[in-house]
């Protein structure tokens, strides 16, 4: 048995109060946190010290597609549908096998330095992100993105893909399916995949309701919101990713709570392609299953969480034109606890006994944390990313001394980057 | 005479391209920017390789409350007027000059590490920021706080600070009139002040149009907009930086057109303290001069410009719902060029012959640009700050692999810290 024991770390015990901890860590798991002193070391296979150290619980994100890290900067200051259409599509055209591996683990190292240990994504090429996901370490949800013109070839494929990934990588990989969108994906389409996931007991992830025009077209087209022509249709019979979710009215707010959906909020994503401000603050208060995600680098051009934690505490007071709306606390929740308990059925997203280790060290010194008074809410508020120190995934040690030990970032780096010069430029 | 060469270091010829350049620097300025190798090295008395590096403009902060930064963390989640009056206005009474004086070495290393390299300031105990600006070497503008309360008093004060600090420390140092606001002034107050600023030749740095109810309490007392009644009293008869301006009407703009203000943005503070949403996009069409600031850290909470501009980019999307709107260059110039031109005669905000020497190294091989396509709009969409590698300021190398060479960063926070802890805590 592995035995990892992170000595003296804080740990919240309030939001202005920090306790010093023991984490004894055996394999994936959290074996106990006590206090300090009371393990001896000489049991462990692996000693952190943790004095100098805050630990949280490592943050999901729960949209992204993490291989367009290829195209970021590739097409910039656009709306939604020139950027997809014009820009997006044709280099999405000429991706390979080979390329999107790469991407994917320069995605990754950029996620796992700013302290996330899990993704959701949606994508093509899902086995090699799977390769990615398998040899970085880190934990994630993919999903096969399918639009009509996939047709029973890409469910079939995403059959397989279940089959052979779901519950691999040691666990750590799920399979989603992924329908991209009620504007690509016909209703008929829709009902199969949906269909499909509640045969193989799985979930789904979804975008919808992004833009204001996506909306409008289709309910020109079939005289209904698009959240609740899917929910007609059956659609929410398994747990499902909602992505963006900007343009909803009230009762397509209430439908998701009825059926237990989850929404990802994308608040960089939505601001930077003009998409428009999520009524988050509505939907929580209604009781909603609220997550958080960086969407792709393309459309952000960040994968840091700690960005988009700050950002949707900033866009919700500007909705709402309030400074009390979305508190630190409620915003840190929809990157851990929230979707941990969603999809991870409470393994993640807290640091407790039992769960499985997915953890995060902030050096308590780091100038973010300068005075440091309410030390919860500077999580959101003043970290930037790129203090974290340490991530713990699954048990093991990925980062340490902001130095990634299971792959070599930069001939990663440097790799893929020899591969898009081939390929697009 | 000391000559500093920074070799072989990339410049943007055009948003695609970059250029490798030697930049000589001859004391304060810069002397010459060659092809390579065309300045023999022998001659100088410090080289830089900057093969690595891509040389930028240091990013101007137009509006911040430098000592602020000892607030961090106390006040979170509130709206402006109970922040203010609730929280911020108490810990303000307690301060001292030496508590001033660490909190704004503090805040100035957190500008330094992300590139700023200017900065525009409204506090008390300028004094101690002088000291501090004098210390670190960065550049800076400095203004006494001044409300209806400081009188006759509050205006010998300003008049003898000028006398002792306008153009010191090298001239790094400029000193404005620095009007609260129009709330915390009376017309006639506001009025004394402008008269002092003229008769000096100086400017002025106010806070106005900040929030939705200031203004409506102003037109209730006044019967006017605040620009307009300031307007009306001759107030902007010298340079004005106008803090704000979210809750602006046409007239207003206009005239702020007209007076040639210069309105400084504050994305993250008007978010957080859920303010609104400044109409920048407007006020850049209809002409106006308009630059950005992170205001103070207790209401950001980080003193970082490559977010503000994202920021700004990102809300103007968000405000026009429009992707296209405040391109990445458009926001760049802001925090650039047009600050430069407004407030230091062209001297700073561009890298050219004749200029001061003030810019920034960012690494090229650095995550946030991979893989490096529109390389000006990573500046704006990519880059976190973090990434600043070597700063320069009035031809003097103030920060080198990432390490302030001025002052003991550690040591300062430390002590400013431990002066915290005695005093608020």
């Amino acid at each position: 048995m592995n035995r990892l024991l992170i000595q003296n770390v804080s740990l919240f015990q309030n939001e202005k109060t920090l306790s010093k901890n023991d984490i004894l860590i055996e394999d994936r798991y959290i074996k106990s946190i006590d206090s300090c002193n009371s393990y001896p070391s000489s049991h462990c296979s692996e000693i952190i010290d943790g004095s100098r150290f805050l630990a949280i619980p490592g943050l999901m994100n729960c949209h992204t597609h993490i291989p367009m890290v290829l195209f970021r900067g590739f097409a910039e200051d656009m709306n939604l549908s020139d950027w997809l259409t014009k820009k997006i599509f044709p280099l999405e055209g000429k991706l390979t096998e080979e390329l999107v591996y790469f991407g994917a683990l320069v995605g990754i190292s950029e996620m796992i330095h700013s302290g996330c240990t899990f993704f959701a994504d949606m994508y093509f090429f899902l086995e090699a992100i799977a390769k990615a996901v398998s040899d970085s370490g880190i934990r994630a949800n993919l999903s096969l993105g399918l639009i009509d013109q996939d047709g029973d070839l890409g469910l079939n494929k995403s059959e397989s893909l279940f089959n052979q990934y779901h519950l691999s990588a040691g666990e750590r990989i799920h399979i989603f399916l992924g329908p991209h969108a009620p504007y690509t994906c016909s209703l008929p389409y829709l009902k199969k995949i949906s269909d499909l996931a509640k045969s193989l007991d799985t979930g789904v992830h979804i975008h919808t309701n992004e833009t204001e025009k996506e909306v409008f077209d289709f309910i020109a087209l079939h005289h209904k919101h698009p959240i609740i022509a899917l929910n007609d249709l059956g659609f929410f019979s398994s747990p499902t990713l909602c992505a963006h979710c900007v343009h909803m009215n009230s009762d397509e707010i209430e439908i998701l709570k009825e059926v237990q959906a989850m929404v990802v909020h994308n608040p960089s994503s939505n601001m930077k392609l003009g998409s428009g401000i999520a009524p988050i603050n509505k939907m929580i208060l209604r009781g909603l299953n609220v997550s958080i995600g960086t969407d792709g680098a393309a459309s952000n051009n960040q994968l840091n969480m700690f960005k988009e934690m700050h950002l949707t505490s900033l866009l919700g007071k500007t909705l709402d034109k309030d400074g009390s709306t979305l508190s630190a606390e409620t915003v840190f929740d929809m990157s851990t606890k929230i979707p941990g308990k969603y999809l991870m059925k409470g393994k993640t997203g807290t640091i407790s006994t039992g769960s499985l280790a997915d953890l995060i060290l902030i050096p308590l010194d780091c100038l973010a944390l300068f005075p440091s008074d309410f030390i919860s809410k500077s999580m959101i508020h003043s970290l930037q990313g790129n203090e974290v120190d340490t991530v713990i995934i699954d048990g093991k040690i990925i980062m340490k001394n902001q130095k990634i030990l299971t792959f070599d970032e930069r001939e990663i780096r440097s790799k893929a980057n020899q591969l898009v010069k081939e390929t697009y430029q």
